[in-house]
């Protein structure tokens, strides 16, 4: 049995080099692998080709002994992902029959009652190989045994293309399957810190990212910084204590003070940690959070609603772009915005309040600022207030994201330091 | 001189071997390459790390006689593709005082005095290369000239990594320099269709694909369907009109009634093709718009404030997730609540009738509905209401977007028929 340390990953798909689609696949996949402690040293796409994916198999294979395929799973007949592989290998499709009930229980559940020809095309399966049930699509996932030009044992996972599917089934299935005959179990932690950048938690930290077992490495999330500390061990219990020594120890550095969260995961498509970690400790302390948004048009709000459940939390959001809607929504003052204007703190301050007022929420966080593109009159782009109500009373800070940065950068920037200052407003509260 | 047909694309960068970050510039390149007529047989990604490189280079260019590689022309000494591409083909690595020039201008403005001996290495270029200076960065791009082991000329063009400046120096530099090798003018129009399907448009507009000049190819935006028409011609204004007679016979088939825009450009991070039309018409008419959001959290506004421009036509948006806020904030009556639910075509008007007059706009347009993930109670995932309130009065919508979609794929959608309902709304009061 191999036991993979290396890959490639081929992803097959015209659409991909058409620019239609972006590969988001191989990122996930690539780092879901360097967690199992695989590196994959070369990412590959091609179109839905014969010729061009036989070569490209037998290049990854020449490389390494452990290939992912994405795409080209599907039921139409520019799907000859399986077919290639199974070529390759000199091994026959086989009708399976788990597969089939699978693809029949999936579309009926969509109310389609016809399984096609087409269908029955995604059931067959090379012989010898392990099937992953597919549980947001029907084109199963497979993994392929064989053997390479070179006389060594070779395994080839074929994965369904679409994210959805893909992702899903990378969770359920390909990863445990990989962590299973590694014989290893590995258990990552991460480190979310804000408020210091990568380099200077590099700095920091750098003594601990020469360490072998835990592996730890720093990753990079707008605005944020994120160190990812991974151990291999016998079992579940022993790598979990080795990587909470880890946590622990970073947690006594000077990059310790700017630590806002331990997770366990990083859940694509399910919110940023920082809006995950907020609708959590806002339920458990019964805590509610509304916001007064105007340069982020929205976004801070559908950051925190991104979050499944955050319905609990959030009261809302009242998105006040143009001034008359300040005044007549939040009630800012005549006063504030000819004298201080409405890029001031007096003004987020008043928009806080106003939000925290309309909504009767517990905590309520404003924006106002520039984002650009270019300085609005004496205003430079990037300079964004924040302001902060609760019980407590009223607060503001003036922050310059920078000239140079884009509308999108400043938007994120804003909207993350927005739902920061909700968090810590949260655990002064509680 | 080479005029290019088919290319590949080499993505230098340990980070997206990690996962750490997608590439999103190939699909960006993909997507410039194929209106330029330039077919892509193949993406790869290879760390930065020097036998690779020069293997992966070797391989393409057997295949073909354009190359693109992006990233790994930062300051840091990791970054090598310069060095690498001057290698392959043998040529030295010559000072250029034009891209020192900007550096040290760049830098200068970013307030950075000290240009370092690592700044000086951007500014080497292989002899006979043409330089394009990056106008969102220091490192300029290149086009490396060379002779290939197969005896013919190639091309090698260089491009740096990070979105921002890689796309910039795609739209101000390589593009035209592609466009002007070929000898030809290449224009294009982009017909954006709301309400008909990927197949449906297909199907009725097949012919038109097997057209060769000017070629029309369909194009999936999330919700959306999008038709590129591209001529080639000697002269702009051939290429213009040839892109236009397309686009009238198009605009007279079946699929003709679904078309919203014929809009010259895509442009990345700018908006959607959706939002960007309707603050244009907008400001047009003089007239402004409002969301009164639930299940999107402020999404329908974040995508109408990621137009530059849009503060001038959009008052805001109420966001209410909490059933209190609906009634707190928009005057939702407790009887519709109790009656007929939050998820009912009364509350959206409603809704959409407290939004117009909370912030005195011209139409307001609302949102009610379950996102998921799962069903809430008998409201299954999916079910969403839209209100559209107007002096034309007030009308409603209910939609199933699917209970097998995502969470962040039906709020995709909703937000993107708010839109389409709000750009409705316009052009009926204009």
């Amino acid at each position: 049995m191999i036991t993979a340390t290396a890959a490639e990953i081929i992803s097959v798909g015209t659409e991909l080099l058409l620019g239609d689609i972006i590969n988001t696949d191989a990122a996930y996949l690539s780092r879901a692998l360097a967690m199992l402690g695989i590196s994959v040293y070369r990412q590959s796409v091609v179109g839905d080709n014969r010729e061009r994916i036989l070569s490209e198999l037998d290049s990854a294979f020449s490389r390494c002994d452990t290939v992912f395929l994405t795409g080209g799973l599907g039921p139409t007949c520019d799907d000859i992902t399986r077919e290639c592989t199974a070529e390759y290998f000199g091994l026959s499709l086989l009708f399976n029959d788990e597969a089939m009930e699978h693809i029949r229980q999936y579309m009926a559940d969509l109310g389609r009652i016809t399984v096609t020809e087409n269908n029955r095309r995604q059931a067959m399966v090379p012989e010898g190989a392990d099937v992953f049930i597919n549980s947001a699509g029907t084109a199963p996932g497979l993994a392929v045994h064989g053997i390479g030009r070179d006389g060594r044992e070779k395994l080839a996972i074929l994965m369904p293309g679409p994210p959805s599917e893909f992702e899903r089934m990378a969770e359920e299935h390909v990863i445990p399957y990989l962590s299973r005959r590694s014989g290893k179990v590995l258990v990552s932690r991460n480190i979310h810190m804000y408020g210091i950048g990568e380099s200077s938690a590099e700095t920091l930290l750098r003594d601990f990212m020469d360490q072998e077992n835990p592996t730890v490495a720093p990753y990079c999330d707008p605005g944020e910084v994120r160190i990812r500390v991974t151990a291999a061990a016998a079992t579940e219990e022993e790598a979990e204590a080795m990587c909470q020594r880890t946590v622990d120890e970073i947690k006594l550095t000077d990059a310790g003070r700017y630590v806002y969260a331990v997770l366990d995961r990083v859940i694509p498509g399910k919110g940023t940690a920082a809006a995950r970690v907020l609708v959590e400790e806002l339920k458990e302390h019964g805590l509610t959070v509304a916001f007064a948004e105007s340069c982020t048009g929205g976004l801070a709000s559908k950051l925190v609603s991104d979050v499944a459940g955050s319905s609990a939390v959030l009261c809302g959001s009242a998105v006040t772009y143009a001034v008359s809607s300040k005044k007549a929504v939040l009630g800012v003052s005549d006063e504030t915005i000819r004298e201080l204007g409405v890029y001031s703190e007096e003004c987020a301050r008043e928009m806080a309040e106003g939000a925290r007022r309309l909504y009767s929420a517990d905590i309520a966080v404003s924006v106002t600022g520039v984002a650009g593109p270019g300085d609005d009159g004496d205003t430079p782009c990037g300079h964004v207030c924040i302001g902060v109500a609760s019980e407590r009373g009223v607060r503001s800070v003036a922050v310059e994201f920078g000239r140079k940065r884009s509308r999108d950068t400043i938007r994120t920037l804003a909207a993350g330091r927005m739902i920061h200052e909700a968090l810590d407003e949260a655990r002064l509260l509680k």
